[in-house]
């Protein structure tokens, strides 16, 4: 089963606006079993969503297109697709009803144009918007070389669109279209071993398994590799999870979770479960590590406070970091590291602490200590570990590895059970 | 001049990695008078990339790749389009050179397998990558129907791309492929107004230079309408000026700023020029608002410390909250956010403070304060001011719009001179 994604609209091609759509749908359907095997973007003119669209028919059986279903001139998408299917479009009621109603509910007049999203092509089936106007729409065609293709059109939106395709498009897809049979698919998120080592290792050790069908794929990020482990057929989910359980015999405590879960959720759930507390001092991590723990929901029974000291001063006066290690140490030292994480865990009287001090860049570097120099220090009541890392990259990326490998530090520690 | 991006990598079709690329590319070159007709991605098997490429030299003038030059058997870019094109492969001496100094410089031993990131087409210009080890490739064909074709391959990282392509392809792209003539454009950022309010009175105060051949296009995110102005030919950059002046007349403060500036450059860049001094005091944005402000380089000069107080001890222990004003009026409250912002300032001894408590959700609401609300305090050595915001989105994106309204709040007080 082929599966195309064409996304509509100039700003995309622009670059005004981000196209979360691929990412989001993509994942959707990997998850579920279904591959899309490319994605375009196309501007608004009727000339370049026609030709992706043709194009999409005369390979793929599923096509799937996002936006151009709204009220203005440039939202072309289904009459340009009735069109192209000779299909005649009728108002339909139902959506009729539920757009005069969106306006009645927010009590503004309805002007005009919005009356043209009501218009449903012949034999479209219509998926009402719950979060919007313009509804989703599904077709089945044979026109194109009498293949039988399948047609899903959603609204551009992502608040539109992300309900619209779990609630109705997804029932349509398998009830409809295609269900994938014994189709099982489980990710491991591993942190702390390169991506090269990862893969070397695992084919060694799944090799039995890949010749019974199992399928392993690697995402590198920074600091992290994902392993995406998949079955199809009988018995997949049995394949699956013994490649699962010797992938976590294999690399033990690197890996961090399961499918979604990233490292500030599981360090939230493991704090949470052992009923202990953290705090943050950051200096060139500046509130990202309090920023990442803050959007795990319930951190608040976890984390009671956290402190971004950009300047000595603020290490001494918040800290309790001596004058004197800063003056024989410098702020960015394994010293100063550690005297931040115990002052920080004994003022706000935690359970842990996480220290970073360091280089952020584009500046500031010196030979001794180059741009991308940090030191990260866990304090747990018993004792303090402070390591030294180098990610000499530009300034969020240099945030972001640090933070993982703070994070990283602080749940091998946690691991271990101290504290 | 037509402009097509392939972003190759099964990792973007399966949902594993957000596509970034094409907004960052799409808008370098939108900016500089390029438009990119046609985004694609597809996975990193033969097939796909191979038909891709083909079908883009077809009908394209320049054709951008993204990823696939790296050192793993999914790297296979490179070798496809040498393949396709004819061109023998040749290892580089000085890529060499810099992939053997890339592991020295880490001191860590280097595999044999990343040597194939030294193979260079015959031919090819060499983009050296001064943030990771694969060089970018940038090439000149006419063996497709005759007609001269110009290919860009740029490496997959965002933070090996970006660099690269704003250091050496656009160059290259300006000077050895096209250059627009009296292309015009720049972007304003505005904040306060609706996108159709910005739209109604703008149209009615440039339609005579719209006649004139003035482009305008909007884009509204949360918060934020941008207004983005183009002109073409003779008198472009003028034309454009005009407008922009207009632009800046009418909506005076609401615009904060031009092209890529951001509300926490524009904040850091005033209190700089201002020699004035800021500190924030955080609970339900929970380190952001100091991580957006440390993500600009030079903020240390104007951001000594912030504060993350989750919990009502911490506000009260490190702010000097009264209990008193906890119990009566509750954390989330007008009473809350002043105290908070006055003793943030106090005790960080700055110029300025800002303070957000809120309810981020998903759970956490009532009645009278439902989840989405916050209150946001701005504090000068004169006075205070508490905001009322209702934000009722999903959490992140509920920080990031309560960020927004602090920043632009602080703003508006910069602007006036107060402090």
């Amino acid at each position: 089963m082929q599966i195309e994604l064409i996304n509509t609209g100039s700003e995309l091609l622009l670059g005004r606006v981000l196209n979360t759509h691929q990412q989001w749908i993509g994942r959707r359907l990997a998850d579920l079993g279904y591959e899309v095997a490319r994605q375009i973007a196309v501007p608004d003119t009727g000339d370049a969503i026609r030709q992706a669209v043709a194009e999409a028919l005369s390979r793929s059986d599923l096509i799937i297109t996002t936006g151009g279903l709204g009220p203005t001139s440039d939202d072309r998408t289904r009459d340009l697709i009735a069109e192209l299917l000779n299909r005649s479009l009728t108002e339909n009621i139902d959506v009729m009803r539920h757009i005069t109603g969106f306006f009645k509910r927010r009590n503004r007049p309805m002007p005009d144009s919005v009356k043209v999203q009501a218009l449903i092509p012949e034999g479209a089936k219509v998926l009402m918007n719950q979060c919007g106007m313009a509804p989703g729409l599904a077709m089945t065609d044979s026109s194109f070389g009498n293949k039988k293709r399948f047609l899903l059109m959603l609204p551009g939106p992502p608040s539109e669109l992300r309900p619209m395709f779990d609630q109705q498009a997804l029932p349509w897809l398998q009830d409809d279209v295609f269900r994938p049979v014994g189709f099982a698919c489980r990710t491991l998120r591993s942190t702390g071993i390169g991506e090269s080592r990862v893969e070397e290792q695992l084919r060694e050790r799944l090799d039995h398994l890949v010749e019974q069908g199992l399928e392993i794929g690697y995402c590198a990020r920074k600091g992290e590799v994902d392993v995406r482990i998949i079955a199809r057929g009988d018995g997949a989910e049995a394949l699956v999870a013994k490649a699962i359980d010797a992938t976590r015999e294999l690399f033990g405590r690197s890996i961090y979770g399961e499918d979604d879960d990233c490292l500030e959720e599981v360090i939230v759930r493991i704090l949470t479960d052992a009923g202990k507390t953290l705090t943050v001092a950051e200096s060139c991590t500046g509130g990202y590590l309090a920023h990442r723990l803050t959007n795990v929901p319930g951190a608040s029974k976890v984390f009671d406070s956290g402190l971004v000291t950009y300047s000595n001063e603020a290490k001494m006066r918040l800290l309790g970091v001596l004058s004197k290690t800063l003056e024989e140490h410098g702020a960015v030292s394994e010293a100063t590291a550690g005297e931040m994480a115990d002052g920080a865990r004994q003022k706000a009287g935690t359970d842990y602490a996480i220290s970073v001090t360091g280089i952020a860049g584009p500046t500031g570097g010196t030979a001794e200590k180059p741009v991308g120099t940090a030191f990260i220090g866990v304090a747990t009541r018993e004792s303090t570990t402070v390591l030294k890392c180098f990610n000499p990259v530009e300034r969020e990326s240099f945030k972001h590895m640090t933070s993982q490998q703070a994070f990283e530090m602080l749940r091998r520690e946690l691991l271990r059970g101290g504290g």
